[in-house]
């Protein structure tokens, strides 16, 4: 495995690899990788002739007073992590070198942006899109790897490559989850064991949405039945959304339809956790 | 010459033509193609294997009620120009193709794009950074050719490649004027034989600019200067701006400096004209 630091450096072994016709899976992270990340990388290896992590924690997708300064970070055990798992590329930027003085361009996904995560996270979205631009002009990736359980990124990621016509074929890996259910996430390093068990009741409540919805039960019924499930939990601090929502607009659904998208996001204590399933009925 | 219709087919050719090794030099037009146009295709023909040259008519950097429906439109005659100097691909897509139902992602480049032609036409530079993102992406030349007349456009388009780690170089080259120095511009097509003799005026005051310039004269003399030549030309309707600028921020410059940009843009009759000049004292 090669570290690579320099943006110019990353994007001359990308561009020379993509010219002896070798293709790139990418994986971008912000560190602290879990078997979420881990699996996005197993399949990126076996769907690519080389594979490229990179890991930075992007502070522009970090609105003021949320936990840019204290994410976890840990590139050491993320390195190991890596070697073992034999990728070919860590790309290892620092912040002013893909942001130096003078930076001004942002790209921004209008519409799904606003939605669920975004309507508590203000230019959360614009920052996430902005760096996967970065990350894809420098890495020239075939394929570029997501986790379902950031479901909305995913969505403004699709919607952005495929506006701004990259050549890229996104693809969104199942949501790995601990044995109890709790969907994995670098923030849960955050939560302490009473409220890591608090957390359970997020995977609880989609569950219980997906059986109502697959028993035929009305969108609004089982936002209620959801939200009720969710404010039994003393730790629940705030829920910002949960419910039934359009997979493809992510507005809330009022009647029947095929397909759902489960979502929630709520606070346990002070992290804010979220998770989402896919329904097909 | 072949005519290419279709983003997606486009950027396999593109794609095709890198994997082999094939330089592209990238020429964007809105076509009604003129000397200056010209100028940047015989340019990229030089300095590349292959030439693509595109013309669309891009909706999104007009703001409402500017003159997208009215801008001149003469494929037949820029299509035979083009034959004529012989280049590899013309790139012709439809609004509906690259701007299809849902499209909604925007680059925005800050700061630069809110001054001088930015102040009067919203959203216009937010249009322009889009569009050439896109076709960047489409084309993926090596090098793309901008001409200075619009210099704010390629600081624009210079700081976004930079931003967003596009591995492509921005070459601006001199503006093309007739024989009396009217800069070339597809615009003046709109000019009656009166306004297009008035139309002289602007680098008139230029070049009277120029002069005080490296005569040692201080900013504010050489603005007061300009505005005077331009507002002795009865047809000259609305000055936007006039006078000397920073050639980096585009700020107003109260002080004596090394280089300067002198800059105009103001209707005649109805008609928006701009021009500039580079001084180096």
């Amino acid at each position: 495995m090669e570290i690579i630091r320099i943006p110019r450096i990353m994007r001359e072994i990308s561009r020379e690899l993509r010219a002896k016709g070798k293709s790139i899976g990418f994986v971008p992270t912000m560190g602290a990788l879990h078997e979420g990340h881990l699996s996005l990388i197993k399949r990126a290896k076996e769907e690519n002739d080389f594979t490229v992590v990179s890991i930075f924690v992007n502070p522009t997708q970090f609105a003021q007073g949320e936990d840019y300064d204290r994410y976890p970070r840990d590139v050491e055990s993320d390195k190991e992590k890596l070697q073992k798992i034999e990728i070919d590329y860590l790309f290892l930027p620092d912040v002013e070198s893909l942001y130096p003085q003078g930076y001004s361009t942002y790209v921004t996904v209008e519409g799904l942006s606003d939605k669920l995560c975004g309507k508590f996270r203000p230019g959360h979205f614009r920052g996430v899109a902005t760096i996967v631009c970065k990350l894809f002009n420098i890495i020239k990736p075939a394929k570029a790897y997501f986790g379902q359980k950031d479901y909305q990124q995913s969505l403004i990621i699709r919607r952005m490559v495929e506006d701004l016509n990259f050549d890229i074929e996104i693809i969104v890996c199942p949501t790995i989850r601990e044995q109890d259910g709790l969907a994995m996430s670098s923030r849960n390093l955050y939560l302490n064991e009473e409220e890591r068990k608090a957390a359970t009741v997020i995977y609880k409540a989609l569950q219980e949405g997906e059986k109502l919805l697959k028993q035929g039960a009305q969108p609004v019924d089982v936002n209620l039945n959801m939200m009720e499930i969710l404010k039994n939990e003393p730790l629940v601090k705030e829920i910002q959304y949960a419910g039934v929502f359009d997979p493809l607009t992510l507005e809330e659904v009022k009647e029947k339809q095929k397909k759902y998208l489960l979502a929630i996001a709520l606070k346990i204590a002070e992290t804010r956790l979220i998770d989402n399933l896919l329904v097909e009925v």
